[in-house]
């Protein structure tokens, strides 16, 4: 996956460096045939939830638990703490503020689409939603917790217990940490945001405006598409953060060699996974140090530092206004009711 | 409202001495008739918006407010996070926590039915909801944050002027932090939780248990009623935490003097609001100190501390049995999507 693209990506901007003086704008019917090949559109949850055959009893468990602040050892942080279902599906800060107040090292990625990414993780260090939802949970400077206290404190709720059973149906112990990740999962899934005008505009039941449009004959014409297309307009590769042009230090920390901590291969130093573009209008501060607030920035630094153009001010503008066209339909989701505590209830430490 | 209900309190307290050793049983018709005298149902959320002539509009901002975290200078931090619609309207640790993980000084009350507390705060120092929503924005151990950073943050985002406008018909700048309160409070007297057992006890609709008919007639022979009447079953009015018998500082720590500090009268040393009842077996940990998780155990403090009975097991669980009674239908919430931030919008500051 990873060299194959970085070929793509090469070739890509080898091409666009070529054709970068005279780019023709072609017709709004030539730009959707391309968009389609090269995009596919987010489906509603139903379609995910019919094609995983997820049951609804494990959805609405999952919803409980993605909203359960006693998966944490304080008892106030929950996985909508940071990645919130008000807010693009992230924090919109730059990076995670967990237990104790500690700064997390990475901004925060949207759970929305995200079961449409090829891993999880700005490093990828996740393969699913279900390894993932584990990540969090055990790590000091998020929610500070064990499986064991997860267990114990789902376990001491009689309503869980029978939640976990009929959602797990045939286990002889249902509520444990890796069937909570599952059911966390099953609901992740259901966060899509189908309905963006760019997906009405890939079916042909809206169009773009002339400068969206231009923007989208860019984004696919100078390469930016070599890492972000598919369902989620990126997500799916891994690439060398400045293939190019190293960014300065604030918005590539030197300190994170980014996936080669997880294959410890040279090849790896700095390389991250393509952030998945959907609804990345609602998601700033951008990239994996979280310190770019303003999108147009975020796509001039991408020009120069993975395509080696020193985009112009209109076409920045046109590449933003086409990403704007990226948000979809937010998820509606009402908020749980969780059960109470028992006296067996594990008490929060902070 | 102090002095009088002060009185009646410690005549209940002296008939209820007298009267201890030998308290017939009524019969459900009689402690329907008698609880009719004393208590009075949750209404459902539409018929308080009705009688406050609360605007839908209002009442949407409110909850975009409410679940709004850029309200404080974290950015993490809203209503919701120590008052959440998940877990009773509260947060369920001994004291919140705030901004830089700092611990504030009191346990986070409920906000469900809160719109029919006499005051808001332990202390009762804000007058009403609208009040009271200023307060933890601007508490530097809370959100932290400042009237002019709220306003600065809600002017910056264009839906934010659109729907404050709306909300506040007529008005030449109609974004204010006062504007802010108003609509919070709106939201929030949303949140109420008809329905209890307890309630359709009252509307004759269905009948209680033996054991819970026992916990009611001693709640009320005991003399708990005389703080703890009305729609919210407390929340009415001030008194002396240790009536009779000062609780342990862990329960009542020495450096709390309650509603001392709001009006600097001896008489109002280490007194506080009589919390309100509604909800009760789902908001642990308990008193202001939120110091006692079982709710049997705050019982027999409430009884040794206020009435001087040593109530013995049997008594406890039958109040408490009846307190398990006004547990109401949870608010059910569509969780907001909010608008997302300019280029103008204060960044957080952590």
């Amino acid at each position: 996956m990873h060299k194959s693209l970085t070929t793509a990506l090469c070739a890509a901007v080898a091409l666009t460096i070529g054709a970068s003086t005279a780019i023709a704008q072609p017709t709004s019917a030539e730009l959707r045939e391309m968009a389609n090949r090269l995009f596919q559109p987010i489906p509603e949850a139903e379609v995910v939830i019919k094609d995983r055959k997820l049951s609804s009893d494990k959805i609405e468990l999952g919803k409980w638990l993605f909203f359960e602040p006693r998966l944490s050892k304080s008892n106030i942080i929950s996985c909508n703490t940071c990645h919130s279902i008000g807010t693009g599906g992230a924090d919109n800060i730059p990076t995670s503020i967990g237990h104790g107040w500690q700064h997390g090292p990475r901004n925060s990625p949207t759970v929305f689409n995200a079961v449409f990414n090829a891993a999880q993780f700005w490093d990828g260090r996740a393969a699913d939603l279900k390894e993932q939802a584990k990540g969090p949970v055990q790590a000091s400077v998020e929610m500070n917790a064990t499986p064991k206290h997860v267990e114990d404190t789902l376990r001491s709720i009689p309503e869980y217990v029978e939640f976990f059973a009929k959602a797990f149906p045939g286990e002889q112990q249902a509520v444990t940490f890796d069937n909570m990740a599952s059911a966390i999962e099953a609901f992740e899934s259901t966060l899509t945001t189908p309905n963006s005008r760019f997906d009405h505009f890939l079916a042909g039941k809206e169009t773009l405006n002339g400068t969206e449009l231009t923007g989208l004959n860019l984004f696919v014409n100078k390469g930016c598409v070599a890492c972000h297309s598919g369902i989620n307009v990126g997500g799916q590769g891994y690439f060398p953060f400045g293939v190019i042009k190293k960014p300065g230090a604030d918005v590539l920390p030197v300190e994170d060699r980014g996936r080669f901590t997880v294959t410890n291969t040279a090849s790896d130093d700095y390389v991250f996974r393509a952030g998945p573009l959907r609804n990345i209008a609602l998601t700033a501060p951008y990239f994996h140090s979280g310190e770019v607030w303003d999108l147009e920035q975020a796509v001039a630094i991408m020009g120069s530092s993975q395509l080696g153009h020193e985009l112009n001010s209109d076409d920045v503008k046109a590449i933003t206004a086409f990403l704007h066209t990226l948000t979809g339909d937010q998820p509606q989701v009402t908020y749980p009711i969780l059960p109470r505590s028992t006296s067996a209830t594990p008490k929060p430490q902070h």
